[in-house]
């Protein structure tokens, strides 16, 4: 159960918090997970008196939701904010208790930060009787942070003029994933995983987060950014790092961190010749998917018709510690792929002596396949006696889904993320420090990109598993991409794990 | 494919022979796995033609099927078989291959075994011009092979006096059984099992072979031999070697028996104070079975009425070798128990550092459970988050199923086992030294048993799980035997995985 607090909501008319702070919100209200007196304030560009806003919210916040009109980059404006808190809060004994919400455009963080600094309502009692500050006060800033190194540099620096990191809970929502969380728990509450999980017994790691939709309206802002920011330099990387970290020494917001953070300081750095041969970047290029045509990327709206922007990203990289020296780690992702599906998959080395005969290859190498999306779960493979005369291997699998949970919802990333700021665990947040490593490991493939002429920007026709380079990049492992959808059908692109 | 030979089964009318021995040869015929020219001679006490014997035999085998009439004790008799056996092997060109199967009960065995050896049916062709034999010879002897050490040792001098080593098949069903071979399978063809196959992750093993009937009509043989004898020495033990053994150099029959037998060996040997406390035996007595009244042991028919022989048996041994040292195995066996069950489980340790709460005592200690019969399978036991805010672990499981295969059907131990005898593989049978070797651990026990006032034979009513002095046994392994059935109702006794 949280604390009386007020969630104020910059962007409260925008597509994020419509699509999934609001639902998240009402799922911990139903959950009774809130306590009974927060209040949200939604914050937004246009006038709407509260009754009227309130009729876009969903029923079970609507008693509770306010409306405020701002510009954002009137500082008058940030009075008539305060001066609404204050009422807001002590009307309903909220305690001084703040969350900040940044639920827009990345161009606007500096002057919402800013103005909230500037009016002191980023200041927290500090446990003294002359503090000027009452409660506590939190910020919430969505992806993305930053578009490389140094600017992410500065926007640390610039946040923490007013708020001390304490108070910074910067959103990487795939962290929030149940299933994302569930790879902590499965790698350190399991006596059997862990004494495996190294070089020692892994041959590789494959991680997919593949999209079936194009960039749809986003043209402008993902011309700009491309698969490598928009998705390896925070989603993909993290989830390197969950299934790559140490065991912490206790599951607390900092010594996870921490340990995430060794693995990002790991991470090996590439001269650009380096780069070039272990990046592969496409572009979806006009084709025909399911009957039906659908434009390449250059041809999306508010894309330069000569982008070589990447809308996919496969890289092989290394962790350079004692637990990973020498695993290679492919991570792909990619824009109008067949299917929506994220998951890691751990290829372990096969078994030091044949003693048996088996069916071609696949013979005698364990996979564990983490699925954090779709058909949450997870699938171990495993070599079994070819029932019947003679000793024949043949793989076959065990798995457990969510789905078997049967009386159960995965709840949502937001829900998961938003009840964390609520209750002040930062875990699942992005540190300073490791949002920052991440740019000084990503700025290099991007710069090589850009100016590197060798850097090739493969077509794919949308639908299809990215440019045919990346199959014979992996294949220096010893095996292919797995194919992660059992059941992909030209009618639909439901992924069964 | 096997070879053209003469199948001859002594104890042709008798129970094993109809209810085992037919209808797996018969499985051989329909899957084509034995020659077409093949044929089987049933041998027994009383006079049939082979018409009128055939009318018993399964359709596929009548047409093939000989019968010859015998006094196992008249030497007159043997010759007369060896003559049919010689004409038989002309008229189907069985190129003097024969296999002799043993379905008697073992105080027949010394006769038959001197009555082929004496004909010469025994000599095989030995490559020479001069050689007086041709083909293979191959005889199979069924379980109890003895019933203490010394007769082991005796039996096995005597049949070595007519056949070598090389001709011997001691059938120990278990091993014939599909599940039992994938054990080895499951523990050598993947390489994330055996880095935990040891003392530094595995707290204990627990096997089960529970039977929910009781001694039926076999009084006489059962009073006498009781459950260290009729399944400890041999199913038990052998499915303890399977699960502890090395890897083997290659998957050929001495290789691996030599592993196995390297298990035998490696058994710590109690003194009989150590027999005290580390052996539980049981009787059951009159109790009532979904509202049927069963009698009690002492009250069965051909048993005595102060008998002390155990229809229930759980000790704790130990394999001393570096793999295994100080990880106690606790076997269970008995009759009359709630159902029939027979599973490997495989305690892991718990983790080393618990992260996480877990809920109650069963969290981050994983269990494998390598199901023999029924519903057969692998399970897999591990702790995962519990989906939801915080970080609560909960135990789920993954598991294979044999009835996942859907069009399989497992094959019964003996089709297996008789085709590995017609194609000369003795790998699943027991060798000489193993046989004897196995005796040499039990007859301790036994002979504690007999001479010993301090071993109790405990009481348990019929349907139940045996003595609960049995579970005080186990707990000091901080953990109770695992309740094998998901789903053991009043309304039946089939063992769910």
């Amino acid at each position: 159960m949280t604390e009386n607090s007020i969630i104020v909501i910059f962007g409260a008319t925008g597509d994020l918090a419509r699509r999934k702070l609001y639902p998240a919100l009402e799922e911990l209200v139903e959950k009774k997970l809130v306590s009974g007196d927060t209040i949200f304030l939604g914050v937004g560009r246009k006038y709407h008196p509260d009754e009227e806003f309130r009729k876009e919210i969903p029923e079970l916040l609507k008693e509770r939701f306010f409306y405020q009109q701002i510009n954002t980059t009137d500082p008058g404006d940030y009075i008539k904010l305060k001066n609404r808190i204050d009422k807001l809060d002590i009307e309903y004994a909220s305690g001084g208790n703040i969350v900040f919400y940044l639920a827009v455009p990345p161009s606007m963080h500096r002057s919402i930060i800013e103005g909230i600094g500037e009016t002191g309502l980023n200041i927290e009692a500090d446990g003294t009787p002359e503090s000027k500050g009452r409660g506590w006060k939190r910020i919430v800033v969505e992806k993305p942070f930053g578009n490389s190194w140094k600017a992410a540099l500065e926007l640390n620096k610039f946040i923490h003029t007013y708020f001390s990191e304490k108070q910074v809970y910067r959103i990487d929502h795939y962290l929030g994933k149940e299933t994302v969380q569930n790879i902590m728990a499965f790698r350190f509450a399991n006596g059997i995983f862990e004494p495996l999980w190294n070089r020692n017994y892994i041959s590789h790691l494959e991680i997919t987060a593949s999209e079936s939709i194009g960039i749809e309206s986003r043209g402008s802002y993902y011309d700009s950014a491309g698969a490598m920011r928009d998705m390896v330099q925070n989603h993909l990387l993290q989830l390197a790092a969950v299934a790559a970290m140490e065991p912490p020494p206790f599951f607390t917001p900092d010594a996870v961190r921490t340990e995430t953070l060794k693995v990002f300081q790991a991470l090996r750095r590439y001269s650009p010749d380096e780069i070039i041969s272990n990046m592969i970047l496409g572009q979806y290029v006009d084709s025909t998917i399911r009957g039906e045509s659908v434009p390449g990327y250059r041809n999306e709206k508010d894309v330069k018709p000569d982008s070589r922007t990447e809308t996919y990203a496969a890289l092989r990289i290394f962790i350079d510690n004692w637990r990973w020296g020498g695993v290679p780690i492919y991570l792909r992702t990619g824009k109008r792929l067949p299917t929506r599906v994220t998951e890691i998959v751990v290829h372990f080395r096969e078994t030091p002596h044949k003693l048996f005969k088996g069916k071609g290859d696949s013979c005698c190498q364990n996979k564990l396949i983490l699925r954090i999306q779709p058909d949450e779960g997870v699938l171990l493979t495993f070599g079994m006696k070819q029932p019947g005369s003679g000793f024949e291997i043949t793989n076959r699998d065990m798995d457990f889904k969510y789905s078997d949970l049967g009386e159960f919802k995965i709840p949502d990333a937001y829900e998961r993320l938003l009840y964390d700021v609520m209750t002040g665990d930062s875990t699942l947040f992005t540190r300073a420090d490791s949002v920052e490593e991440c740019w000084k490991f990503i700025d290099p493939f991007i710069s090589c990109r850009d100016n590197d002429s060798r850097v090739i920007i493969y077509g794919y026709p949308a639908g299809t598993w990215g440019p045919a380079e990346a199959d014979t990049f992996i294949s220096e492992s010893g095996k292919g991409w797995r194919s992660p959808c059992k059941n992909l059908t030209e009618a639909g692109n439901y992924c069964e794990l």
